[in-house]
């Protein structure tokens, strides 16, 4: 089941060493309890129409979606170098796309969406997974997971990212922010980054988010 | 990508009251870190393969495969008076046949690998969901969520159902014990069960397990 298949992809399995990228719409499930399931079920299609174009332009492989969530490989089952560089930019370009995504939502009332962002690099087992009825092309081990983890730590608007992923893209990575975490069946603490533009060929950043200003106050507030 | 989808399937989503199981082979992920990649996914194949035929057995619809978890929904696209009972005993039917599973596992050199399953009914939202280029009928809300977290309560052999189940099933379900749990993004304490059979029709009971006999000493030991 994915979407661009080579002929040859291997059946048995590999380990493999790609860039992953889940995402998912932070908060929704709540927000589903409060909706008629139409609304959500469109909400879900604009949102999955938008980011599956863009994933296919940074040559993303759609493993699924889950619900609200997208599970996307780069790496496999074609590797390239600038795999975590493109995964970086995907997040980078799906984050900005929100707006249009919300805007789509505005005018038919449905209310506003946000979708947070994990990705994480490094090896993987890949292959044919499944039964004789029913095979698809699957990513499996702990990277996944804690992918998975990474995501979770987001707020919407965010993307984090691993040390691994961090160093695989290199210098042309803004990173804004970092943060020590210790995700469930990790032995250790890890470092996330938070990120906010990719330089370089890709050149794409976040829209400046706004500065609250702390003014110092000469008298407490009564 | 269900495996029975009759023709009419809603595809502007709707809410529908199911009971879903969700599955995994409990601490898979670090045994994978240990065998080669074919390994890993020949065991796999075998699991899915003897896990699908019995889902298939009971009526469920597989909605996906996610390494090596699986989520099945029993109740849409069609919806049976006895769709949490069917549930119940096809995950009664799914452990016992792990005997089966890991003698093909022993026979290959393969580790030995556990089953768990959690259970859970609820209302969701049903619907096709997805993009132009790739839909899927898929089930989305808290209860899908909370069926997840019910499962990762469980050790390997074990099955955990919700209240809801349990009401919805009726008498017929025995069960062993039950836990006071609060999973993330719940509000307050709910009570899982662990269950061991299934009377009625089905009759489907897990093999007894060994009772340790704690012998009282007149001395103690040394």
């Amino acid at each position: 089941t994915i979407l661009e298949s080579p002929a040859g992809a291997a059946l048995g399995g590999e380990k493999r060493y790609v860039t992953i990228m889940m995402t998912d719409l932070r908060g929704f499930t709540s927000t589903c309890e409060q909706l008629p399931a139409e609304d959500v079920v469109t909400i879900l299609n604009i949102y999955l129409e938008t980011m599956t174009e863009i994933i296919l332009k940074y040559q993303g492989t759609i493993n699924e979606f889950i619900g609200d969530a997208i599970v996307v490989v780069f790496g496999a089952p074609i590797l390239r170098d600038d795999d975590a560089q493109r995964a970086v930019a995907c997040a980078l370009e799906m984050q900005v796309a929100m707006a249009k995504v919300n805007k789509q939502c505005q005018v038919r009332g449905y209310p506003w969406v946000e979708q947070g962002i994990g990705i994480n690099t490094g090896e993987v087992i890949v292959g044919n997974i499944g039964s004789k009825k029913r095979t698809k092309y699957d990513v499996i081990g702990h990277n996944v997971n804690l992918t998975s983890r990474i995501e979770s730590y987001t707020v919407g608007g965010q993307i984090f990212i691993s040390q691994s992923t961090v160093t695989a893209c290199g210098p042309i990575v803004r990173i804004t922010n970092q943060m020590e975490v210790m995700p469930k069946g990790i032995k250790k603490p890890i470092i996330i980054y938070e990120i906010s533009g990719i330089e370089g060929q890709f050149n794409l950043f976040l829209p400046e988010q706004e500065v609250v200003q702390w003014v110092e106050l000469s008298t407490p507030l009564p």
